[in-house]
């Protein structure tokens, strides 16, 4: 990871795509294809459980293993080839049985997505303490009066709750369309050599069905080795969410600003600082949930730009998309926690915000804040729309993913 | 329209979004504004008639409009004081009646979510066509031999019907998932000044109701004026069908290559020469696919990009998401249609396929072919997914827009 | 074009790359080709001035040619089969002698390149009104303090001209780039079938000679039909101006806003006002200049990626170039003309950048600015900043495009 | 770096940039600024010494620095706080003079520049490498025919000489844009905590001077905090190189499919295998390269939409910048190195290139190759294109960026 990725994504983020997750993840693929193949009767249970047994990254060489991927084009040659060797080493039959009737694309791809619903499920837990902080920021403030602004010019008076209420919105879509195309998108690989199962004869549906209840993943209509739709739609889905955490990071920031200062992130010790101006307090996480929207949408097109890929295997789309695709969902994540440290600990001033309106208004705004005024203005729309968005997230589906590891 | 759009983009596509189409789809909104306005007493009746009367672009100068456009900052505010002008000169109080507590957004997205409809519809009716010839090849060439290739290199021997059969399965999901994503995504914009229809009183959703019924649009739970998630998941779901669409020229162009010679597109009068070499037969279907599939992704990214719009209405992103939306639908229809006459009238040479699986991949592969072969691989795969493929076709779910203008 | 593209593009701007455009400049190609050959005794005199005799765009059906284009495959091919048949009207020998030993994209990418050359010169007039614009402030306010901000939170004291000539010193750079990249990137494009002019015998580099210097462009070192680099070199310089034009318009946004209330653009009769809210002064000016800085980084990324071009012509890759290639100049076109208009206009409210240092700074800040003070900090700065680029702009190198039509 | 990352690109590539090589860069402009403030006496010159002296990323916990940046919301900050923390356990009084002045953004720009400059020598290596190897192949192989292929469709007889050639010129026009560009982009930052470095007084210029010679960079006119136009085209011009990589890899790719046929990559131990098909041999260097040219239009986007940073420092967008540039570089090369290797040990089959002359060109094509004929198509012209980038090879000017450690 280059040192400006260290900066913007987290470190246990960034982990879950690395080397060493990455890698016990096509172990994991491995030892569940033995076992099924073993149920199914196309290899030994012993060979199976040998193998099964040494589907261990802390038992092998992880960086001899990336290396050898370079040269090799693909990380599965090397790993399975180690993976043979050390299972020869207990049980030489067994050997044989490793990988059989699969191809690297099956383990590849099935690592990833097995990486990528660990994503999910930490990026879901961001997001709800987000929705969480979010919702009740638009319940409190339901009655606050803020300026309104279109075109980055004063336009009328509104709710600060309203405000709030319409961040969130966005927010809860996405942890619902994110279960929709997850239950779809994170689905098991498993084609053999040119996605037809041909080596395991009529047992191959067999052996995915099973693969896939062990996996927890999808079971997919066909192999996906080239026919990328429902993963693509997925890397998609977290370019979506980093965009409307996008436009919450834009409103925080120019709320921030000091000419307007309704809004300001908690402060901390070492948080925001600058070398230069001690008396600074910088919106550090707007600027990550920034750099996330900013970051995404190229990485969205990098995934739907490697789409046409040739025949029955791509050469170099592919691998193009499996190098952008950790981007999408450790952008998302980090701009989802980096924004719910925000808006837990968030400043809110409303006097201010009440200033602006007189000062920057003028008097024909001034006047919605008149006590005879029959109400702030859309405060009774602001406490509807909270009420509606606190009974979508009260029935929230579960999630086709385990909670994260705590 | 550039020269260059011209020559990739038909021209009835290119039409669902030009000026005369956007213009009277804005007025087809104001018409509709205003007559459910006067149904819910917001407005007289008269008023609504003589608006409504005028609600037609024939009766104005579109030019004028456009080029009135550039110095307002949007179309939306020639296009008001047009239609306050035209509706005085019949009924002077009804002038104060356009356009009643409504907003320029509202009018364009509104306008741009009709001109949408209209380019689904004709999307889905190319994709039908298409996925019809395909799901025919695949029938018929179930027990075709053809070289796999994976990485650009001959793989094994498998089905040109299950080739076929693959290249349809991700079309029928874009199908499917294009209604589902236009059934949200196809939505009223509805907001007024700053999102509240504030000036409507308690009568704002009423009239949104009425809106939505009468234009044939989703009813949002709020207005979307700077929370573009849906809208964009709909874009995206269009650069996915070019991608879907651009993997299928990839291997077209590729299996028509002489060295190949295994398809080819049509022949026709004026279609596929060139100025230099008049025994050339270009592929022009895949070369219209690819460069349409080559050219979304970027759509795709710059409306991600537009997503952190600022607080009420954005400034800038919002209007280029505007101008960068239509070419994700006219280049997918464009794709769509050139690929469904190359596949309608597509050359297969079985014969060829044969020749190359024994003579490129050697005498390991030939044997597959050999009459006392079991089958020939992968035939009874394909026929099981072309079966699926038809059952999913004759099921596909009615759509969310109207039948494409004869 | 679409109704949205005419909002953010003026229509004169948009006109240099519309069908009309291009064919005239395809058919100067054609006249040109057709004299060079006959000087270098490839093709009679009398049939270079037959053909060049109806090499006027006026002559012909446009709509025809453009429609038959998408079923060619190319609008060279409609193109030239026109020239034949009108030629061999008045000469019938002379119809053999059209496009001899050219190809369609000798045609075609030559007159991309005229019409680059024209929006280059364009743009150019443009950027010398906003460049002259921008140093006038700079000059006259070198000692008006302004807030410095970094990360959007206020940092220091300034100088406004110093922020000016900021500004500045990118346009300017822009403007000596663009004649460098435009000195070898406005290049003849003449290879004949597959890039080796092999019809013309000995003759074909004597041809190309004198047709680059009859058309006013460079004469590359070999054509260039898939080797993109100069060409696409040039497009990404524009994209940098636009995204350095990008620049300029953030901050004027950001200094427009209400509460900080720093400037102001230009106000006008149907400038920049609101349907909903008549009080408005909307900035349209950095709204223009925003949306071309979103537009552009993805048209690069599509010039870009449609680099790999297979052999000797690319399959839909250099035809999406093509395409997408327009936005890139008349984007920056509209940008520079939309910031020359607000910045030869701009309100500049000195009073308020004083107030702001005061009231948002505090009294740390403001003490920069007690009469007893040194001096206005980096007054200093500013002016020598000032004087370096008023230099500069002095010494601006010729361009090699002619002046733009008046 | 995820496990993808390590699957295409290098692991002394991806050190360039990873944080033991960027923390030392920053340590190296600590270093250069103490020492020049006390050449120009604004520090003691003990001060600098004590500083200097522990300017080594040893002796620091790099890991605990970049989790603190994530916080603080830059690098920078707990990268200062330490080095002052350090220095006083020597020299008390000399850890106020640590970064005086200066900025976060002037040593992390700095560092890059200095990481880039590195990367750029590598570039260049292995670019001479490739180009001699093309080099070699177009003048062996000036008379060796090759069909030529346009819109991927058989076009005419070519010289595969003249094709190596093609691919060579735009590779020596890289490295002469690189130069260029780097002379400009490659330049210190130092601007202080606004950009006017006026802590320094009137030693700022002079401190400048020192420092950029010290470091070996340019001395740019001004700082370029938010200007970013000079350092963007650098990354552009990676990107180019990139394309014109991915160009070759096309070319490559389609000329070792089975059933063409005609170049190989070289066959060695461990490259190109495949865990399913041991008889395969694929071409895992056009699949480096292909994948970086797929990903560097995307890099390239995200760094131009991030040039409009805001006012004085960027909020997320000069970080986004920061984290996408290195991927930028170390594509480029991966890609080169790749194809490095892949063309110095290239399987040209002239024997095949001949026979797909005649049996997928046909008799009219076969012609060309007749005994009789006057000479192999383009054999001269590939000759002369030869010598020509003989000549530019031999007289390419020094690099402004020191060799690459060996």
């Amino acid at each position: 990871m280059s040192a400006f990725d260290g900066f913007l994504i987290p470190r246990d983020v960034a982990a879950l795509f690395d080397a060493p997750a990455i890698v016990q993840a096509m172990f994991d693929f491995e030892a569940a294809l033995a076992r099924a193949q073993a149920a199914e009767g196309l290899i030994p249970a012993a060979a199976a459980n040998a193998i099964a047994g040494v589907c261990k990254a802390e038992l092998h060489d992880l960086d001899a293993l990336v290396t050898a991927s370079a040269r090799a084009g693909s990380l599965a040659i090397p790993l399975v080839a180690e993976l043979k060797k050390t299972v020869a080493l207990f049980d030489a039959p067994a050997a044989a049985c490793v990988h059989f009737g699969s191809t690297s694309q099956d383990a590849i791809d099935t690592a990833l997505a097995l990486a990528t619903r660990r994503a999910l499920a930490l990026i879901d837990a961001e997001l709800a303490r987000l929705c969480e902080a979010l919702l009740a920021l638009a319940e409190a403030h339901a009655a606050t009066p803020v300026l309104a602004r279109t075109l980055m010019q004063p336009a009328a008076v509104t709710s600060f709750g309203l405000k709030c209420a319409n961040w969130l919105a966005p927010l809860l879509r996405s942890r619902l369309r994110l279960r929709e195309v997850a239950a779809r998108g994170l689905a098991l690989q498993l084609g053999g050599a040119i996605g037809t199962l041909a080596a395991m004869g009529d047992r191959g549906p067999a052996v995915a069905r099973r693969m896939a209840a062990a996996l927890g993943l999808a079971l997919p209509p066909a192999p996906w080795h080239t026919q990328r739709d429902e993963w693509v739609r997925l890397g998609l889905e977290a370019a979506v969410l980093s965009g409307s955490l996008g436009k919450i990071a834009t409103d925080l920031a120019l709320m921030a600003q000091g000419e307007v200062a309704e809004l300001a992130e908690p402060a901390a010790p070492g948080r925001g600082g600058s070398t230069a101006m001690p008396h600074k307090r910088n919106p550090v996480a707007a600027l990550t949930a920034l750099a996330a929207a900013q970051r995404a949408p190229q990485r969205a097109a990098a995934v739907l730009a490697a789409m046409p890929q040739q025949h029955e295997r791509g050469l170099g789309n592919w691998q193009a998309e499996l190098a952008e695709w950790p981007g999408l969902f450790t952008g998302a994540c980090a701009s989802a926690r980096a924004l719910a440290e925000a808006f837990e600990g968030l400043d809110v001033n409303g006097a201010r915000m009440r200033r602006n309106v007189v000062e920057v208004g003028g008097p024909a705004f001034a006047e919605a804040l008149q006590p005879d005024a029959a109400a702030v203005p859309a405060a009774a729309l602001a406490r509807e729309r909270a009420a509606a968005l606190r009974a979508t997230l009260a029935s929230m589906p579960a999630a086709p993913w385990p909670a994260p590891a705590a």
